[in-house]
Protein backbone atom coordinates (compact mmCIF):
# COMPACT_ATOMS: atom_id res chain seq x y z
CA UNK A 1 0.00 0.00 0.00
CA UNK A 2 1.38 3.45 -1.16
CA UNK A 3 1.32 6.36 1.50
CA UNK A 4 -0.89 8.71 0.14
CA UNK A 5 2.18 11.33 -0.10
CA UNK A 6 3.81 8.95 -2.62
CA UNK A 7 0.59 9.23 -4.60
CA UNK A 8 0.42 13.33 -4.93
CA UNK A 9 3.89 12.85 -5.42
CA UNK A 10 3.62 10.81 -8.19
CA UNK A 11 0.88 13.24 -8.97
CA UNK A 12 2.71 16.51 -8.81
CA UNK A 13 5.55 14.71 -11.43
CA UNK A 14 2.21 14.01 -13.63
CA UNK A 15 1.67 17.38 -14.02
CA UNK A 16 4.83 18.52 -14.43
CA UNK A 17 5.59 16.19 -17.34
CA UNK A 18 2.21 17.40 -18.96
CA UNK A 19 3.00 20.78 -18.78
CA UNK A 20 6.08 19.95 -20.60
CA UNK A 21 4.83 18.58 -23.48
CA UNK A 22 2.20 20.75 -23.85
CA UNK A 23 4.55 23.65 -23.99
CA UNK A 24 6.11 21.98 -26.48
CA UNK A 25 3.33 20.99 -28.81
CA UNK A 26 2.13 24.64 -28.49
CA UNK A 27 5.41 26.15 -29.56
CA UNK A 28 4.55 29.74 -27.75
CA UNK A 29 3.00 29.24 -24.76
CA UNK A 30 4.52 28.71 -21.23
CA UNK A 31 2.55 27.93 -18.26
CA UNK A 32 2.33 30.06 -15.32
CA UNK A 33 1.96 28.95 -12.18
CA UNK A 34 0.06 29.99 -8.85
CA UNK A 35 0.76 27.89 -5.70
CA UNK A 36 -1.81 27.96 -3.51
CA UNK A 37 -2.81 27.42 0.63
CA UNK A 38 -6.08 26.05 1.24
CA UNK A 39 -7.10 27.43 5.38
CA UNK A 40 -8.24 24.08 6.48
CA UNK A 41 -5.47 22.22 5.23
CA UNK A 42 -3.17 21.45 2.05
CA UNK A 43 -2.98 23.12 -1.31
CA UNK A 44 -1.68 23.54 -5.02
CA UNK A 45 -0.04 24.08 -8.02
CA UNK A 46 -2.18 25.85 -10.73
CA UNK A 47 -1.00 26.58 -13.88
CA UNK A 48 -2.48 27.95 -17.00
CA UNK A 49 -1.48 28.50 -20.52
CA UNK A 50 -2.40 31.20 -22.84
CA UNK A 51 -0.37 29.81 -26.10
CA UNK A 52 -0.45 29.94 -30.05
CA UNK A 53 -2.02 26.53 -30.34
CA UNK A 54 -3.82 26.23 -26.96
CA UNK A 55 -5.68 29.31 -26.68
CA UNK A 56 -6.49 28.52 -22.88
CA UNK A 57 -6.09 26.32 -20.72
CA UNK A 58 -4.94 24.81 -17.14
CA UNK A 59 -3.35 22.04 -15.63
CA UNK A 60 -4.17 21.78 -11.95
CA UNK A 61 -2.38 19.88 -9.19
CA UNK A 62 -3.86 19.84 -5.53
CA UNK A 63 -3.24 17.84 -2.58
CA UNK A 64 -5.41 18.96 0.24
CA UNK A 65 -6.81 18.08 3.36
CA UNK A 66 -8.92 18.52 7.25
CA UNK A 67 -12.31 17.92 7.88
CA UNK A 68 -14.51 16.23 5.16
CA UNK A 69 -17.01 18.84 4.33
CA UNK A 70 -20.68 17.79 6.07
CA UNK A 71 -22.04 17.78 2.69
CA UNK A 72 -19.84 14.90 0.73
CA UNK A 73 -19.92 13.05 4.31
CA UNK A 74 -23.78 12.99 4.11
CA UNK A 75 -24.00 12.07 0.37
CA UNK A 76 -21.18 9.49 0.68
CA UNK A 77 -23.49 8.35 4.26
CA UNK A 78 -20.20 8.67 6.08
CA UNK A 79 -19.92 9.69 9.79
CA UNK A 80 -17.51 12.56 10.35
CA UNK A 81 -14.05 12.15 9.47
CA UNK A 82 -10.94 13.69 8.22
CA UNK A 83 -10.40 12.92 4.26
CA UNK A 84 -7.02 13.66 2.04
CA UNK A 85 -7.48 14.08 -1.67
CA UNK A 86 -4.93 14.43 -4.37
CA UNK A 87 -5.18 14.82 -8.21
CA UNK A 88 -4.58 16.34 -11.55
CA UNK A 89 -7.06 17.98 -13.19
CA UNK A 90 -7.39 19.10 -17.18
CA UNK A 91 -8.97 21.37 -19.31
CA UNK A 92 -7.65 23.21 -22.76
CA UNK A 93 -9.07 24.99 -25.21
CA UNK A 94 -7.66 25.41 -28.24
CA UNK A 95 -7.67 28.02 -30.65
CA UNK A 96 -8.72 26.38 -34.27
CA UNK A 97 -12.56 24.86 -34.19
CA UNK A 98 -11.12 22.18 -36.09
CA UNK A 99 -9.50 21.29 -32.85
CA UNK A 100 -11.18 19.46 -29.49
CA UNK A 101 -11.35 20.62 -26.41
CA UNK A 102 -10.23 17.94 -23.89
CA UNK A 103 -10.35 17.22 -20.50
CA UNK A 104 -8.41 15.08 -17.98
CA UNK A 105 -8.78 14.58 -14.46
CA UNK A 106 -7.14 11.76 -11.91
CA UNK A 107 -7.68 11.44 -8.19
CA UNK A 108 -7.05 9.75 -5.35
CA UNK A 109 -8.95 10.07 -1.97
CA UNK A 110 -8.41 8.31 2.01
CA UNK A 111 -10.89 9.17 4.44
CA UNK A 112 -9.75 8.68 8.39
CA UNK A 113 -11.76 5.66 8.33
CA UNK A 114 -9.40 3.90 6.57
CA UNK A 115 -11.05 3.69 2.95
CA UNK A 116 -9.70 4.69 -0.12
CA UNK A 117 -10.19 5.29 -3.83
CA UNK A 118 -9.31 6.77 -7.35
CA UNK A 119 -11.52 8.58 -9.81
CA UNK A 120 -10.86 10.38 -12.92
CA UNK A 121 -11.12 10.10 -16.54
CA UNK A 122 -10.71 11.58 -20.10
CA UNK A 123 -13.17 12.90 -22.26
CA UNK A 124 -13.07 14.97 -25.30
CA UNK A 125 -14.88 17.69 -26.80
CA UNK A 126 -14.60 18.17 -30.70
CA UNK A 127 -16.48 21.15 -31.96
CA UNK A 128 -16.63 19.54 -35.05
CA UNK A 129 -17.00 15.74 -34.76
CA UNK A 130 -14.18 13.74 -37.21
CA UNK A 131 -15.11 10.29 -36.50
CA UNK A 132 -11.46 9.19 -37.45
CA UNK A 133 -10.08 11.45 -34.36
CA UNK A 134 -12.89 10.23 -32.36
CA UNK A 135 -11.86 6.61 -33.08
CA UNK A 136 -8.18 7.32 -32.49
CA UNK A 137 -8.44 8.70 -29.29
CA UNK A 138 -10.74 6.02 -28.20
CA UNK A 139 -8.45 3.00 -28.95
CA UNK A 140 -5.48 4.75 -26.79
CA UNK A 141 -7.99 4.79 -23.81
CA UNK A 142 -9.07 1.18 -24.59
CA UNK A 143 -5.43 0.33 -24.82
CA UNK A 144 -4.62 1.58 -21.21
CA UNK A 145 -7.43 -0.10 -19.94
CA UNK A 146 -6.92 -2.94 -21.72
CA UNK A 147 -3.49 -3.52 -19.96
CA UNK A 148 -4.93 -3.35 -16.41
CA UNK A 149 -8.52 -5.08 -16.59
CA UNK A 150 -10.63 -6.25 -19.99
CA UNK A 151 -13.47 -5.29 -18.12
CA UNK A 152 -12.43 -1.29 -17.46
CA UNK A 153 -12.98 0.13 -20.75
CA UNK A 154 -16.55 -1.01 -21.88
CA UNK A 155 -17.32 0.16 -18.28
CA UNK A 156 -15.75 3.28 -17.85
CA UNK A 157 -16.79 4.01 -21.63
CA UNK A 158 -20.47 3.58 -20.45
CA UNK A 159 -20.01 5.59 -17.24
CA UNK A 160 -18.10 8.32 -19.44
CA UNK A 161 -21.42 8.52 -21.75
CA UNK A 162 -23.72 8.72 -18.41
CA UNK A 163 -21.78 11.63 -16.68
CA UNK A 164 -20.70 13.94 -19.59
CA UNK A 165 -24.41 14.51 -20.57
CA UNK A 166 -26.08 17.91 -21.07
CA UNK A 167 -29.79 16.38 -19.78
CA UNK A 168 -31.37 19.76 -20.74
CA UNK A 169 -29.90 19.73 -24.46
CA UNK A 170 -30.24 15.77 -24.39
CA UNK A 171 -26.58 16.10 -26.08
CA UNK A 172 -23.65 14.16 -25.15
CA UNK A 173 -20.92 17.03 -24.25
CA UNK A 174 -18.62 15.48 -26.86
CA UNK A 175 -17.44 11.88 -28.34
CA UNK A 176 -16.96 10.49 -24.39
CA UNK A 177 -13.96 8.98 -23.22
CA UNK A 178 -13.70 7.02 -19.55
CA UNK A 179 -15.26 8.23 -16.80
CA UNK A 180 -14.18 6.04 -13.43
CA UNK A 181 -14.86 6.56 -9.38
CA UNK A 182 -14.58 5.44 -6.06
CA UNK A 183 -12.38 2.34 -7.97
CA UNK A 184 -10.94 0.52 -4.82
CA UNK A 185 -10.18 -3.21 -3.70
CA UNK A 186 -13.50 -4.16 -5.18
CA UNK A 187 -12.21 -3.86 -8.86
CA UNK A 188 -10.53 -6.97 -7.79
CA UNK A 189 -7.26 -4.54 -7.87
CA UNK A 190 -4.88 -3.64 -5.18
CA UNK A 191 -4.03 0.16 -4.34
CA UNK A 192 -0.87 -0.18 -6.15
CA UNK A 193 -2.61 -1.57 -9.40
CA UNK A 194 -4.94 1.25 -9.29
CA UNK A 195 -2.52 4.13 -8.71
CA UNK A 196 -0.41 2.25 -11.77
CA UNK A 197 -4.04 2.36 -13.70
CA UNK A 198 -4.86 6.29 -12.65
CA UNK A 199 -1.47 7.01 -13.51
CA UNK A 200 -1.38 5.24 -17.28
CA UNK A 201 -4.05 7.54 -18.03
CA UNK A 202 -2.56 10.38 -16.88
CA UNK A 203 0.47 9.63 -18.89
CA UNK A 204 -1.71 8.72 -22.05
CA UNK A 205 -3.53 12.22 -21.62
CA UNK A 206 -0.36 14.49 -23.39
CA UNK A 207 0.72 12.20 -26.21
CA UNK A 208 -2.88 11.68 -27.56
CA UNK A 209 -4.03 15.24 -27.38
CA UNK A 210 -0.51 16.04 -29.08
CA UNK A 211 -1.23 14.11 -31.84
CA UNK A 212 -4.76 15.83 -32.03
CA UNK A 213 -3.60 19.58 -32.31
CA UNK A 214 -0.96 17.69 -35.18
CA UNK A 215 -4.29 16.70 -37.21
CA UNK A 216 -5.91 19.36 -36.50
CA UNK A 217 -3.25 22.07 -38.46
CA UNK A 218 -4.04 21.53 -41.56
CA UNK A 219 -7.69 21.82 -41.45
CA UNK A 220 -8.54 25.43 -42.70
CA UNK A 221 -11.37 27.77 -40.84
CA UNK A 222 -13.33 30.68 -41.27
CA UNK A 223 -15.85 33.35 -39.11
CA UNK A 224 -18.41 30.22 -39.59
CA UNK A 225 -16.41 27.32 -38.33
CA UNK A 226 -15.25 29.64 -35.28
CA UNK A 227 -18.90 31.36 -34.70
CA UNK A 228 -20.18 27.55 -34.15
CA UNK A 229 -17.33 26.85 -31.45
CA UNK A 230 -18.37 29.91 -29.46
CA UNK A 231 -21.71 28.14 -29.40
CA UNK A 232 -20.10 24.97 -28.62
CA UNK A 233 -18.23 26.27 -25.90
CA UNK A 234 -21.39 27.85 -24.40
CA UNK A 235 -22.38 23.79 -23.90
CA UNK A 236 -19.06 23.40 -22.46
CA UNK A 237 -20.23 25.86 -19.58
CA UNK A 238 -23.63 25.17 -19.38
CA UNK A 239 -22.37 21.50 -18.58
CA UNK A 240 -19.59 22.82 -16.11
CA UNK A 241 -21.68 24.60 -14.18
CA UNK A 242 -25.13 23.06 -14.66
CA UNK A 243 -24.02 19.11 -14.04
CA UNK A 244 -20.55 18.44 -13.00
CA UNK A 245 -19.86 17.37 -9.84
CA UNK A 246 -16.74 18.50 -9.62
CA UNK A 247 -17.37 22.12 -10.08
CA UNK A 248 -20.75 22.29 -8.26
CA UNK A 249 -19.25 20.52 -4.92
CA UNK A 250 -16.02 22.81 -5.15
CA UNK A 251 -17.98 25.84 -5.58
CA UNK A 252 -20.50 25.00 -2.62
CA UNK A 253 -17.69 23.96 -0.20
CA UNK A 254 -15.08 27.51 -1.01
CA UNK A 255 -12.68 25.66 -3.18
CA UNK A 256 -10.22 28.03 -4.85
CA UNK A 257 -12.45 29.71 -7.24
CA UNK A 258 -10.05 30.53 -9.90
CA UNK A 259 -8.57 26.53 -9.97
CA UNK A 260 -12.40 25.00 -10.08
CA UNK A 261 -13.16 27.99 -13.56
CA UNK A 262 -10.02 27.65 -15.23
CA UNK A 263 -12.48 24.85 -17.41
CA UNK A 264 -14.52 27.84 -18.55
CA UNK A 265 -13.61 28.64 -22.32
CA UNK A 266 -11.49 32.08 -23.13
CA UNK A 267 -14.80 33.40 -24.43
CA UNK A 268 -18.45 31.60 -25.11
CA UNK A 269 -21.55 32.73 -27.29
CA UNK A 270 -24.94 32.25 -26.79
CA UNK A 271 -27.26 32.67 -29.92
CA UNK A 272 -31.01 31.79 -29.11
CA UNK A 273 -32.73 28.90 -30.88
CA UNK A 274 -29.82 28.32 -33.08
CA UNK A 275 -30.70 25.59 -35.28
CA UNK A 276 -27.45 24.37 -37.91
CA UNK A 277 -29.07 23.53 -41.36
CA UNK A 278 -30.10 19.71 -42.57
CA UNK A 279 -26.99 18.25 -43.32
CA UNK A 280 -24.66 20.75 -42.30
CA UNK A 281 -21.39 19.95 -40.80
CA UNK A 282 -22.50 21.26 -37.57
CA UNK A 283 -25.72 19.27 -38.30
CA UNK A 284 -24.04 16.16 -38.56
CA UNK A 285 -21.64 17.08 -35.10
CA UNK A 286 -24.60 17.50 -33.34
CA UNK A 287 -25.97 13.46 -34.48
CA UNK A 288 -23.11 12.59 -33.32
CA UNK A 289 -23.52 14.01 -29.59
CA UNK A 290 -25.34 10.87 -28.01
CA UNK A 291 -24.58 8.09 -25.91
CA UNK A 292 -23.68 5.03 -26.87
CA UNK A 293 -21.87 5.40 -30.16
CA UNK A 294 -18.93 2.80 -30.27
CA UNK A 295 -15.76 4.16 -31.56
CA UNK A 296 -13.57 0.65 -31.19
CA UNK B 1 -60.18 36.52 -5.46
CA UNK B 2 -58.87 36.23 -9.56
CA UNK B 3 -59.52 33.39 -11.44
CA UNK B 4 -56.38 32.57 -12.84
CA UNK B 5 -57.10 32.89 -16.13
CA UNK B 6 -57.77 36.68 -15.16
CA UNK B 7 -53.95 37.23 -14.00
CA UNK B 8 -52.28 35.21 -16.90
CA UNK B 9 -54.66 37.57 -19.23
CA UNK B 10 -53.23 40.62 -17.39
CA UNK B 11 -49.73 39.20 -17.71
CA UNK B 12 -50.05 38.36 -21.55
CA UNK B 13 -50.99 42.56 -21.77
CA UNK B 14 -47.98 42.83 -19.46
CA UNK B 15 -45.50 41.45 -21.76
CA UNK B 16 -47.02 43.29 -24.79
CA UNK B 17 -46.75 46.45 -23.01
CA UNK B 18 -43.16 46.01 -22.25
CA UNK B 19 -42.19 44.61 -25.66
CA UNK B 20 -43.94 47.87 -27.19
CA UNK B 21 -42.00 50.39 -24.54
CA UNK B 22 -38.34 48.63 -25.61
CA UNK B 23 -38.91 48.56 -29.45
CA UNK B 24 -39.52 52.35 -29.19
CA UNK B 25 -36.36 52.77 -26.76
CA UNK B 26 -34.41 50.38 -29.30
CA UNK B 27 -35.27 52.20 -32.33
CA UNK B 28 -34.34 49.61 -34.71
CA UNK B 29 -35.05 45.91 -32.95
CA UNK B 30 -38.16 44.14 -33.07
CA UNK B 31 -38.89 41.33 -30.97
CA UNK B 32 -39.64 37.86 -32.62
CA UNK B 33 -41.77 35.70 -31.42
CA UNK B 34 -42.45 31.88 -30.79
CA UNK B 35 -45.19 30.03 -29.33
CA UNK B 36 -44.58 27.15 -27.86
CA UNK B 37 -46.99 24.10 -25.95
CA UNK B 38 -45.82 22.17 -22.75
CA UNK B 39 -46.56 18.71 -23.22
CA UNK B 40 -48.18 18.19 -19.87
CA UNK B 41 -50.08 21.18 -20.10
CA UNK B 42 -50.16 25.05 -21.15
CA UNK B 43 -47.26 26.63 -23.09
CA UNK B 44 -45.75 30.32 -23.52
CA UNK B 45 -44.91 33.02 -25.65
CA UNK B 46 -41.15 33.34 -26.31
CA UNK B 47 -39.90 37.01 -27.33
CA UNK B 48 -36.45 37.99 -28.66
CA UNK B 49 -34.41 40.77 -30.06
CA UNK B 50 -31.92 41.51 -31.43
CA UNK B 51 -31.26 45.12 -31.34
CA UNK B 52 -29.59 48.61 -31.96
CA UNK B 53 -29.18 49.10 -27.91
CA UNK B 54 -30.29 45.75 -26.89
CA UNK B 55 -27.96 43.69 -28.08
CA UNK B 56 -30.04 40.31 -26.95
CA UNK B 57 -33.14 40.48 -24.74
CA UNK B 58 -35.91 38.39 -23.95
CA UNK B 59 -39.15 39.07 -22.67
CA UNK B 60 -41.44 35.72 -21.65
CA UNK B 61 -44.51 34.83 -20.73
CA UNK B 62 -45.83 31.67 -20.11
CA UNK B 63 -48.91 30.26 -18.24
CA UNK B 64 -48.60 26.24 -17.61
CA UNK B 65 -50.45 23.64 -15.32
CA UNK B 66 -50.14 20.01 -14.93
CA UNK B 67 -49.37 17.61 -11.90
CA UNK B 68 -47.21 19.34 -9.84
CA UNK B 69 -43.17 18.17 -10.49
CA UNK B 70 -42.61 15.60 -7.56
CA UNK B 71 -39.29 17.45 -6.63
CA UNK B 72 -40.96 20.79 -6.09
CA UNK B 73 -43.29 19.17 -4.19
CA UNK B 74 -41.02 17.70 -2.01
CA UNK B 75 -39.18 20.77 -1.51
CA UNK B 76 -42.11 22.56 -0.51
CA UNK B 77 -43.80 20.18 1.36
CA UNK B 78 -46.83 19.17 -0.38
CA UNK B 79 -48.35 16.16 -1.39
CA UNK B 80 -48.48 15.22 -4.99
CA UNK B 81 -51.15 17.81 -6.64
CA UNK B 82 -52.24 19.64 -9.56
CA UNK B 83 -50.50 23.13 -10.18
CA UNK B 84 -50.79 26.24 -12.29
CA UNK B 85 -48.23 28.92 -12.56
CA UNK B 86 -48.01 31.94 -15.01
CA UNK B 87 -45.64 34.63 -15.51
CA UNK B 88 -43.42 37.22 -17.38
CA UNK B 89 -39.68 36.89 -17.44
CA UNK B 90 -37.04 39.35 -19.09
CA UNK B 91 -33.29 39.36 -19.06
CA UNK B 92 -31.95 42.05 -21.39
CA UNK B 93 -28.37 42.60 -22.38
CA UNK B 94 -27.14 45.64 -23.77
CA UNK B 95 -24.69 46.68 -26.57
CA UNK B 96 -22.99 48.90 -24.23
CA UNK B 97 -20.69 48.52 -21.43
CA UNK B 98 -21.86 51.84 -19.50
CA UNK B 99 -25.89 50.50 -19.30
CA UNK B 100 -26.68 48.09 -16.87
CA UNK B 101 -27.97 44.30 -17.57
CA UNK B 102 -31.38 43.97 -16.34
CA UNK B 103 -33.87 41.00 -15.21
CA UNK B 104 -37.66 40.91 -14.43
CA UNK B 105 -39.78 38.72 -13.01
CA UNK B 106 -43.29 38.15 -11.79
CA UNK B 107 -45.01 34.98 -11.33
CA UNK B 108 -48.37 33.89 -10.34
CA UNK B 109 -48.65 30.12 -8.39
CA UNK B 110 -51.40 28.34 -7.61
CA UNK B 111 -51.65 24.34 -6.26
CA UNK B 112 -54.69 21.91 -6.57
CA UNK B 113 -54.81 22.33 -2.84
CA UNK B 114 -56.22 25.74 -2.96
CA UNK B 115 -52.85 27.59 -1.69
CA UNK B 116 -51.85 30.57 -4.18
CA UNK B 117 -49.04 33.37 -4.35
CA UNK B 118 -46.93 35.64 -5.92
CA UNK B 119 -43.10 35.71 -7.18
CA UNK B 120 -41.10 37.72 -8.88
CA UNK B 121 -38.32 41.00 -8.32
CA UNK B 122 -36.67 42.95 -10.07
CA UNK B 123 -32.67 43.60 -10.11
CA UNK B 124 -29.84 45.55 -11.82
CA UNK B 125 -26.63 44.34 -12.92
CA UNK B 126 -24.25 47.31 -14.17
CA UNK B 127 -20.64 46.76 -16.19
CA UNK B 128 -19.60 49.70 -14.13
CA UNK B 129 -21.43 51.04 -10.85
CA UNK B 130 -22.69 54.29 -11.37
CA UNK B 131 -24.11 55.58 -7.76
CA UNK B 132 -26.50 57.79 -9.32
CA UNK B 133 -28.04 55.17 -11.34
CA UNK B 134 -28.50 52.77 -8.79
CA UNK B 135 -30.26 55.23 -6.53
CA UNK B 136 -32.83 56.09 -9.42
CA UNK B 137 -33.51 52.55 -9.49
CA UNK B 138 -34.30 51.82 -5.71
CA UNK B 139 -36.20 54.90 -5.64
CA UNK B 140 -38.34 53.96 -8.06
CA UNK B 141 -39.01 50.54 -7.21
CA UNK B 142 -39.61 52.00 -3.19
CA UNK B 143 -42.15 53.91 -5.05
CA UNK B 144 -43.63 51.37 -5.79
CA UNK B 145 -43.48 48.89 -3.14
CA UNK B 146 -44.69 52.02 -0.89
CA UNK B 147 -48.15 52.42 -2.35
CA UNK B 148 -49.07 48.92 -1.47
CA UNK B 149 -47.08 48.48 2.18
CA UNK B 150 -44.51 50.48 3.83
CA UNK B 151 -42.93 47.05 5.14
CA UNK B 152 -42.06 45.66 1.25
CA UNK B 153 -39.16 47.33 -0.30
CA UNK B 154 -37.13 47.13 3.06
CA UNK B 155 -37.84 43.43 3.24
CA UNK B 156 -37.48 42.63 -0.65
CA UNK B 157 -34.33 44.52 -0.93
CA UNK B 158 -33.03 42.47 1.87
CA UNK B 159 -34.28 39.47 0.34
CA UNK B 160 -32.92 40.90 -3.08
CA UNK B 161 -29.61 40.89 -1.54
CA UNK B 162 -29.66 37.42 -0.57
CA UNK B 163 -30.98 36.27 -3.36
CA UNK B 164 -28.98 37.79 -6.20
CA UNK B 165 -25.63 36.63 -4.85
CA UNK B 166 -22.64 35.03 -5.89
CA UNK B 167 -21.49 32.84 -2.96
CA UNK B 168 -18.45 31.64 -4.53
CA UNK B 169 -17.21 34.85 -5.48
CA UNK B 170 -18.28 36.32 -2.39
CA UNK B 171 -19.84 39.23 -5.20
CA UNK B 172 -23.44 40.46 -5.04
CA UNK B 173 -24.66 40.05 -8.81
CA UNK B 174 -24.93 44.06 -9.64
CA UNK B 175 -26.48 46.60 -7.53
CA UNK B 176 -29.55 44.17 -5.87
CA UNK B 177 -33.47 45.07 -6.41
CA UNK B 178 -35.96 43.93 -4.81
CA UNK B 179 -37.47 40.40 -4.82
CA UNK B 180 -39.79 38.54 -3.04
CA UNK B 181 -41.71 35.08 -3.24
CA UNK B 182 -44.71 33.04 -1.08
CA UNK B 183 -46.03 36.39 -1.27
CA UNK B 184 -49.87 35.51 0.15
CA UNK B 185 -52.75 36.22 2.17
CA UNK B 186 -50.12 36.19 5.41
CA UNK B 187 -48.93 39.29 4.61
CA UNK B 188 -51.79 41.17 5.25
CA UNK B 189 -53.22 41.58 2.07
CA UNK B 190 -55.43 39.84 -0.48
CA UNK B 191 -55.08 38.29 -3.48
CA UNK B 192 -56.14 41.39 -5.64
CA UNK B 193 -53.66 43.91 -3.86
CA UNK B 194 -50.96 41.28 -4.20
CA UNK B 195 -51.64 41.18 -7.97
CA UNK B 196 -51.74 44.75 -8.27
CA UNK B 197 -48.49 44.91 -6.52
CA UNK B 198 -47.13 42.27 -8.89
CA UNK B 199 -48.44 44.34 -12.04
CA UNK B 200 -47.49 47.53 -10.37
CA UNK B 201 -43.58 46.07 -10.30
CA UNK B 202 -44.17 44.60 -13.92
CA UNK B 203 -45.34 48.14 -15.21
CA UNK B 204 -42.74 49.85 -13.48
CA UNK B 205 -40.00 47.71 -15.16
CA UNK B 206 -39.75 49.25 -18.64
CA UNK B 207 -39.86 53.23 -17.94
CA UNK B 208 -37.31 52.68 -15.12
CA UNK B 209 -35.11 50.72 -18.30
CA UNK B 210 -35.64 53.20 -20.77
CA UNK B 211 -34.57 56.07 -18.24
CA UNK B 212 -31.30 54.19 -17.50
CA UNK B 213 -30.31 53.47 -21.21
CA UNK B 214 -31.38 57.45 -22.08
CA UNK B 215 -28.47 58.12 -19.31
CA UNK B 216 -25.77 55.93 -21.01
CA UNK B 217 -25.88 57.28 -24.70
CA UNK B 218 -23.96 60.23 -24.25
CA UNK B 219 -21.03 57.82 -21.79
CA UNK B 220 -18.29 57.09 -24.20
CA UNK B 221 -16.85 53.48 -23.88
CA UNK B 222 -13.61 51.46 -25.58
CA UNK B 223 -12.54 48.27 -26.01
CA UNK B 224 -11.40 48.79 -22.30
CA UNK B 225 -14.85 48.94 -21.09
CA UNK B 226 -15.92 46.56 -23.41
CA UNK B 227 -13.66 43.54 -22.60
CA UNK B 228 -14.21 44.62 -19.19
CA UNK B 229 -18.73 43.70 -19.85
CA UNK B 230 -17.85 40.32 -21.00
CA UNK B 231 -16.04 39.31 -17.77
CA UNK B 232 -19.49 40.75 -16.23
CA UNK B 233 -21.40 38.80 -18.79
CA UNK B 234 -19.15 35.58 -17.42
CA UNK B 235 -20.35 36.01 -13.90
CA UNK B 236 -24.11 36.78 -15.17
CA UNK B 237 -23.58 33.17 -16.39
CA UNK B 238 -22.45 31.81 -13.37
CA UNK B 239 -25.21 33.02 -11.31
CA UNK B 240 -27.71 32.11 -13.24
CA UNK B 241 -26.45 28.37 -14.08
CA UNK B 242 -25.08 27.87 -10.52
CA UNK B 243 -27.60 29.56 -8.27
CA UNK B 244 -30.42 30.91 -9.81
CA UNK B 245 -33.63 28.46 -8.34
CA UNK B 246 -35.69 29.28 -11.18
CA UNK B 247 -33.03 28.47 -13.89
CA UNK B 248 -31.98 24.98 -12.15
CA UNK B 249 -35.42 24.20 -11.53
CA UNK B 250 -36.48 24.74 -15.22
CA UNK B 251 -33.31 22.70 -16.79
CA UNK B 252 -34.00 19.55 -13.98
CA UNK B 253 -37.70 19.35 -14.86
CA UNK B 254 -37.67 19.43 -18.41
CA UNK B 255 -38.32 23.07 -18.84
CA UNK B 256 -38.15 24.68 -22.19
CA UNK B 257 -34.47 25.09 -22.94
CA UNK B 258 -34.03 28.35 -25.04
CA UNK B 259 -36.73 30.26 -23.13
CA UNK B 260 -35.05 29.64 -19.69
CA UNK B 261 -31.41 30.21 -21.09
CA UNK B 262 -32.58 33.27 -23.10
CA UNK B 263 -30.93 35.02 -19.56
CA UNK B 264 -27.24 34.10 -21.28
CA UNK B 265 -25.41 36.90 -22.46
CA UNK B 266 -24.65 37.05 -26.42
CA UNK B 267 -21.30 36.49 -25.75
CA UNK B 268 -19.24 36.30 -22.29
CA UNK B 269 -15.58 35.88 -21.41
CA UNK B 270 -13.62 34.44 -18.27
CA UNK B 271 -10.04 35.34 -18.09
CA UNK B 272 -8.24 33.14 -15.23
CA UNK B 273 -7.35 35.37 -12.07
CA UNK B 274 -8.12 38.52 -13.66
CA UNK B 275 -7.79 41.54 -11.34
CA UNK B 276 -8.50 45.27 -11.78
CA UNK B 277 -6.11 47.61 -10.74
CA UNK B 278 -6.39 49.38 -7.69
CA UNK B 279 -8.92 52.54 -7.47
CA UNK B 280 -9.27 51.74 -11.34
CA UNK B 281 -13.34 51.90 -12.24
CA UNK B 282 -13.06 48.31 -12.49
CA UNK B 283 -11.96 47.72 -8.92
CA UNK B 284 -14.53 50.94 -7.72
CA UNK B 285 -17.12 48.57 -9.45
CA UNK B 286 -16.43 45.66 -7.12
CA UNK B 287 -15.95 47.37 -4.21
CA UNK B 288 -20.06 48.26 -4.76
CA UNK B 289 -20.98 44.36 -5.47
CA UNK B 290 -21.87 43.66 -1.92
CA UNK B 291 -25.00 43.28 0.52
CA UNK B 292 -26.42 45.43 2.87
CA UNK B 293 -25.84 49.25 0.65
CA UNK B 294 -28.51 51.88 1.33
CA UNK B 295 -29.61 53.16 -2.13
CA UNK B 296 -32.65 55.22 -1.05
Amino acid sequence: MYAKEYVADRFRELQDDICRQLEQADGAGKFREDEWLRPEGGGGRSRVIEGAVIEKGGVMFSAVHGPLPEKIALSMQLPPTDFFATGVSIVLHPHSPMAPIIHMNVRYFETGAGRWWFGGGIDLTPHYVIPDDARYFHKQLKEVCDRFDPGFYSAFKTQADDYFYLRHRQETRGVGGIFFDYLDERSGHSQEELFAFANAVGRAFAPTYVELLRRSVDRPWSDREKRWQMLRRGRYVEFNLVWDRGTKFGLETNGRVESILMSMPPEAQWVYNFTPEPESPEAQTLAWLRKDVSWV
